[in-house]
């Protein structure tokens, strides 16, 4: 079911170091930050040859990223997003096989524009789970 | 400087368990356990179309994960693994911009026969990296 691995989403204290960080001392590419406030966040993609890195600063005053940056002060990994080629699909064989969907259980928009939703992190050896749906490969 | 994401590494409380998550749950495709007793680990690896995950389980009295499950009995990423194509140059230029590189600096050989670093969590955003040096691309 699940196939690529999308991105590892950071959240970070302090967005500038983290970029820097990723950008000068990984030297990897990093993206301009981008100011997702339907999500809650400003997001600087760290682009790798064969996945993304996101890195998460709260925007806003309900980030959903907010408490998990006060338990983890100094930062860390927030959730992993595997892709999924039909949302609908997974989400009920999820849901069959005893795993709990966050939120009501319907797909929203993503950051990236694509249906996703959230497992919970105590059913997935304590990782907080994203799966997106993507087309099928041509 | 860094190359591919090469893992993502789950400390795993209960490895038959996790195995079947990944492929009964998740269905992706998993190996059968490998120990190895020189890391300290039993490993399971998921393979997605881009990218592995390990599924890591305690092996002997001095596991390096042990503490780990300890402090995150459900389990919980442990690790992330960059490739590089240096790892001397790697660590030189890592040292140089401040990064504490754990143990006494000098690569082992890591859990894929290659040689490997891990870097403070304080310094990368409270996650703990590896690096692991692979061949360039032809």
């Amino acid at each position: 079911m699940i196939g690529r691995l999308n991105h590892i989403a950071l959240a970070v204290p302090d967005l500038s170091s983290a970029t820097a960080l990723y950008r000068d001392t990984l030297g990897a590419k990093v993206s301009a930050p981008i100011d997702q406030p339907d999500h809650g966040v400003t997001v600087v993609f760290v682009e790798l040859p064969n996945t993304k890195i996101e890195l998460l600063y709260p925007l806003g005053e309900k980030s959903p990223i907010a408490n998990f940056l006060e338990r983890n002060p100094g930062g860390g990994i927030h959730h992993v997003c595997y892709e999924v080629e039909d949302i609908l699909a997974a989400r009920d064989k999820l849901k069959a096989e005893g795993a709990r969907v966050l939120g009501d259980g319907n797909p929203k928009i993503g950051a990236h524009g694509l249906p996703v939703l959230f497992l919970h992190p105590k059913d997935f050896l304590g990782t907080l789970v994203e799966i997106e749906e993507v087309a099928k490969a041509a």
